[in-house]
């Protein structure tokens, strides 16, 4: 026991120290490793499993809305970047050069993407002639690059895995209502993929993205109340078209700009699900995401017919992601290895129970022991995961609610956001000074003004003028 | 009929320009575009669900025999780089350098990955300890940058997109057994999948990877003779290990080297499916690589019944990969756009077929025409496609076996070389003068030195000196 002890010791509650949780978390679970690369980092098997399963799910809930997936360089020549004068403004400092290629030294620079819209932009205005091209509903699946000065995994590093959508459209209606379809694709995917309930909004003026005229929010909250920012959808209006001439004949035999969208979401997914769901055990996947979602753990295997009954329940079990543990570690250090990985269900299996035709299930949330007849095994396994996939929604939500404050005074507002982690709804009278000086004053930013206003108050919660919006301010990843 | 013309007239002949019919099926049948970025492409849909394909079937044989994907950052310090003499040696030159991050010039330069052997030695260096580790069966999917001069879509660009394989063993045996292992699901996947048959064989250490002990590859031979390397699996035998001290502690205490491998196989894939499949009218797709197996194209669409007959078969065809192309286009028109995309099957359906009780399935690889009744459709459909995918490998084996000469005396290799193309089979003394002699005054290189080896002579085709292995030579791509 003193091995199995080891491993959860290892890793600091969250009470006491949450960065640090989060920190042990990613290492102890085999998430991911530093590398040598200052600010990126490795994704290992267990890291990278989550970024597949969130890919094939989130590609397969795309291509049923039209999209079609497409690939662009990576590099990007300065004149092109700088084409559209917002965007540069926004990117240019962040971005790697490329400077150099081969023995020689290039004649124009070429940074590494940190978004491809530009990209887009110049394939678009080749490639879009007649009303007859359009819609374009590309999307990418990538690896994208911005040189932070600060890094966390999952959250923020210099390279990060993502896919970006971008859409060219007839109409600005046609554009809005993609921009609108694709966050709610999003919102969906993570409430029932991810079990992570989201605020849907729109971006203040001041934190919307480089070039664009409006920018849509999912925003989840993490377990200590911090904010995370989960996916983007922006509306261009025709501002890039303008930039790089994409110009269609209509039907009406005249030429018309483009209207365009584009949305992304990242890696920071797996972030987000680690401090939403994780406990002081370790990680906690939801099934539908969880690359195994079983994992049987034989007790007294060298005892005869052990092991073969793990692997007839394995069998069995065969409409499951399901793995048999059949190492030569102690079945507690097995169990806390479950535990830390956050594998949804773990099935003990002895030869007690094979006697008396059990097998004990074990929920990874709840910690709930069932005992199941072998008959009933595959049925019961079903409904446990299901349960558990709408429970650790329902446990987010009811978290995020609790979380979740009201603020109609600036006092008011000052002291819960410094006493109450969370996300604080007050109104705001649409103007950046009084953003400005909530973030200065507290370090909450706005979040986003969502989609369900409610009218708290009649005046912004800064300034006492008439306000013009309810905001969801936050502390943020 | 005149515009359906045009969409064929505008492709060359193959037989009066090979690379110009090549680049007419790519941009015809809109699998590329070319980019604002020199000697990078665009993937179009078309030609990125090519790709979608080749990576869903590889990752399915990948993950049957144990591998786990990863992902490792794209950047690699120089530093890192030449860590292992031979390698740095032969990727430096034609590698991309990033040397400004952001606002600030990089205190050391990094390289964008032309190929990660160094990321994953590196990375192996802190991860194995002990020979519980071992094996390291990893491989990721990425792009990859190479700063060629010339360049051709597909065949050779800047980026290119692939996975590599890296692994790490307790033995040398092991990682012999992985490498060739590795080739045979290379080899499986391009008979099998793409229909194009390969000869294994082993590289001279002339045409060998890098740092590598040995390079094993699979060749295969496109429809104008010329040779394509479709896929390299590398032997490092501990040379990685020692330049990045890759160590473990084995069971008897000790520390031992491990011993590597890594194999690849990129989007010049595509390239071999446009070059040993296609013909004058576009390309042809073997149907199980095929996006779109099935087109159902009605004839005279507006008259009733005939559209919605066309999507009832579309749902009755629902095991395959089925469209309706009801556009406004002329029968003819959509007729010509299927044979350029390669779709296997067309189904044509109009009144009269309606009235029969019929279907008229058209194959694309032989044009030939099948009336089917509606109640056998399915059944039909599947085994035409069955039919068509095993023919085609048939066909591409009897084209390569068609030119596939043997020389014995150098006078022989010269002119079959000069005036036959295809695969030259010829004994070689093992001395690589000979090869660059052979290359110099042919332009053939060795493509490799097959498994399956032949005596067709005592003595090398080019000195006269006693020969020790039997070589496949060839101009290649």
């Amino acid at each position: 026991m003193a091995k199995d002890k080891k491993l959860v010791e290892s890793i600091t509650s969250m009470e006491v120290d949450f960065p640090q949780w989060y920190t042990d978390i990613v290492k102890k679970a085999e998430l991911i490793d530093y590398s040598s690369v200052k600010g990126c980092m490795v994704f290992k098997p267990a890291g990278y499993a989550l970024w597949e399963n969130i890919q094939a799910e989130l590609d397969k809930r795309f291509k049923a809305v039209g999209v079609q997936n497409v690939y662009m360089p990576m590099f990007i020549p300065e004149s092109l970047l700088e084409r559209e004068k917002d965007h540069v403004e926004g990117f240019a400092p962040e971005v790697a050069w490329v400077t150099q290629g081969g023995l020689n030294q290039l004649t124009e620079k070429m940074c590494v993407r940190p978004t491809s819209e530009t990209l887009f932009c110049d394939f678009y205005a080749r490639d879009i002639q007649s009303y007859r091209d359009l819609p374009k509903v590309y999307n990418q699946w990538c690896s994208v690059v911005r040189w932070e000065k600060e890094t966390r995994p999952f959250l923020r590093s210099r390279e990060f895995l993502w896919q970006e959508g971008h859409t060219a459209h007839a109409t600005a209606e046609e554009a809005q209502e993609r921009t609108i379809q694709m966050l709610n694709v999003y919102a969906d995917f993570c409430e029932e993929f991810l079990a992570i309930p989201v605020i849907k909004g729109r971006k203040t003026d001041k934190e919307k993205f480089a070039g664009a005229e409006a920018t849509y929010t999912i925003e989840a909250l993490m377990h200590d109340g911090k904010a995370l920012q989960s996916g983007t959808s922006h509306n261009f209006g025709d501002g890039f078209a303008k930039a790089f001439d994409i110009q269609y004949t209509d039907k009406d035999n005249t030429l018309k700009y483009v209207h365009q969208t584009s949305w992304g979401m990242t890696t920071r997914l797996i972030g987000a699900v680690i401090m939403v769901h994780g406990d002081d055990s370790g990680l906690v996947l939801p099934p539908r995401l969880a690359p195994t979602q079983v994992m049987i753990v034989p007790v007294m295997q060298k005892k005869e017919g052990v092991l073969e009954k793990a692997f007839e329940l394995k069998e069995k079990l065969g409409g499951f992601r399901v793995k048999v543990d059949d190492s030569d570690k102690s079945p507690g250090w097995k169990f806390s290895e479950c535990e830390m990985r956050g594998i949804p269900l773990r099935i003990e299996i002895g030869p007690k129970d094979i006697e008396a035709g059990n097998a004990v299930l074990v929920r990874r949330d709840t910690r709930e022991k069932i005992t199941v007849p072998f008959d009933c095994l595959e049925q019961k396994v079903g409904e446990v995961l299901e349960a558990m996939q709408k429970e650790m929604l329902e446990r987010a939500r009811a978290h995020r609610d609790a979380h979740t404050y009201v603020a109609t005074d600036f006092e008011e507002f000052k002291k819960t956001v410094a006493e109450k982690p969370g996300f604080v709804k007050a109104m705001w009278c649409g103007d950046q000074a009084c953003e400005d000086k909530i973030k200065e004053l507290t370090t909450a930013t706005s979040r986003c003004m969502p989609f369900e206003q409610e009218k708290l108050a009649d005046t912004c919660v800064c300034c006492g003028r008439p306000a013009k919006a309810m905001v969801y301010w936050g502390k943020a990843y």
